[in-house]
């Protein structure tokens, strides 16, 4: 092996990744491409409630998807730096981000990836895909990253790594095609948000449903959406939807509880929006048969059961009235 | 109660932290802040290893310091919001966050915990204190906050926060104190940096140590460093010094078992330089006993053991070889 320049043994060394990420650069050299790419593809659920609110035994929203050698994040909830190593992937494995929305339990982790990546001073290029808004939020990181990178592991001599080097950020809209590798990623606006059609708003803010067409199948992920016909659409046929769900009585069951006095036009209010902005079993199981889906997934725990298995068992029987293939309830560092 | 804008218990129940931001609401006016400043303090490890390396069993580097009903975050590695939360502290808590150095397992998670407390709409002030950089770091992240501080849930008619208003930045450098309520902090250089006296490093980036001197204890954490006297000093009577080690023996067999052919001079320097900016167990105990510390909590594993009951009754027994008083290794989640 030939050595890299003591600042950057030292910087590894530091803070103890010189031996992964020696090791790493030693199996890579034995893989070749074309071997990596014939593996089967992993769809691995790194964090699987909705936030903002954590809870006990679930982290928030955030997915690897392995394609032979390279990873993927879709969602970048808080801690998925420390999930995405933890599942096995080192930084320099990183090849693209995915972004459904702009919800900070989607990308509260991505300041923590994009930093550790740094300090392990990982160069590999990176690309940053998401909606508009997107390339503020990452220049606004990349800005945030500038003082660590210049000051380093406080070691004479070190030459410093520009943060915004290896990064590019890629912005999506409906309808949108991106090659990745020999794969191929469709993109389709959902429901998640519900700006007043012609408003500002509604012209810019996109929330994201993506399906990957992958050599060995094809995968859709809901992100947050609400019933939508384009969804369906975009999941017809595939292999795998991940998505999304909602306990909505659960839910309201809660508020009502919570805010024994609120008037009654507030609380039918609130659930109009929230049964637009999320779906529900039902509209799960509508949605996965009518697209004629090989199995479903479900992910995003939002307002109801998270760890009974009972309470996830309904789920799945829930989803199963309108759905004839298989559905399974997503735990942390499932691997589908 | 009253009610807040539809907006807001909208932006709450979309994701399902209008429960606890209610009951938070409401226990927040039954205690009153005098009978609030009697509890005894509290100091929670959330995270206890050293970086940029993620493993298993430990979070990366962030600690609560509870007083009375404030919480204040010390570092904030990846994952520090869910920790915080997962401890039971809710964002409104949370007053003061410090952070000791800048390098990004310290501060990964700054932009999660500042996300996910705007996604709440919490509007309570908080001060973030920390070295020179630290304004251009949370600059940085404010700016990466505005697209989704702008589109907040998707609600039409959504007011908007903005993500500065209730956000304070205090830079900090060697001999500041700073006044939290009644409390004092004081704050020291330490030696975690090895920049050359002269250079304009050497003039602007700091690694830091903290003293809280609360009404009931006092407590040093030594954040990142190497042997220094002015860490020692600060630590001088303290009851508690909650401090980092580096197992260097082990890193540096695995620096050699992963770098065989790496030329004798070279590992000697890397030798050097992780003695120097980290401490030793036996570093740890001379500084205790030399400071008269009351008790002993080691945190920031980097390069040894951190998991199996030997390993860490080892670096409890070195410690006692030059320190008389009680000494602990703290595991996530622990109180002290």
């Amino acid at each position: 092996m030939h050595f890299r320049p003591l600042h950057a043994l030292l910087a590894a060394a530091f803070l103890c990744a010189a031996p992964a990420a020696l090791a790493t650069e030693q199996t890579d050299d034995m893989v070749t491409p074309s071997a990596a790419t014939e593996a089967p593809s992993a769809w691995v659920t790194l964090g699987t409630v909705g936030g903002p609110q954590p809870v006990a035994n679930r982290n928030e929203p955030a997915n690897l998807l392995l394609v032979g050698n390279d990873a993927h994040l879709v969602d970048v909830g808080d801690g998925a730096a420390t999930s995405m190593i933890r599942a096995g992937v080192q930084y320099a494995d990183l090849r693209s981000i995915w972004i459904s929305h702009i919800h900070f339990d989607h990308i509260g982790g991505l300041f923590g990836v994009l930093g550790l990546r740094l300090q392990t001073r990982t160069e590999t290029p990176l690309t940053i895909y998401g909606p508009p808004g997107t390339q503020e939020i990452v220049d606004g990181l990349l800005a945030a990253m500038q003082p660590s990178a210049r000051s380093g592991f406080g070691v004479p001599g070190e030459q410093s790594i520009d943060p915004a080097a290896s990064i590019t950020v890629r912005e999506l809209d409906d309808g949108d095609v991106v090659n990745l590798g020999s794969d191929t990623v469709r993109v389709a606006n959902n429901t998640h948000y519900s700006f007043e059609a012609g408003t500002p708003e509604e012209e810019y803010y996109r929330s994201l449903s993506f399906r990957f067409d992958l050599a060995d199948r094809s995968i859709v992920y809901t992100g947050d959406t609400g019933p939508s016909e384009a969804v369906t659409e975009l999941a017809r046929g595939a292999d795998m939807l991940v998505t999304e769900v909602i306990d909505l009585e659960h839910t309201m069951r809660r508020i009502r509880a919570n805010a024994q006095n609120m008037p009654s036009p507030v609380v039918e209010q609130m659930r109009q929006h929230l049964s637009t902005h999320h779906v529900t079993t039902d509209d799960i199981g509508r949605m996965a048969q009518a697209a004629g889906v090989g199995q479903v997934v479900v992910t995003h725990f939002a307002g109801g059961a998270n760890s009974s298995a009972t309470g996830l068992a309904r789920y799945v029987a829930e989803i199963k009235v309108h759905y004839d293939g298989p559905v399974q309830v997503a735990n942390d560092m499932d691997q589908f």
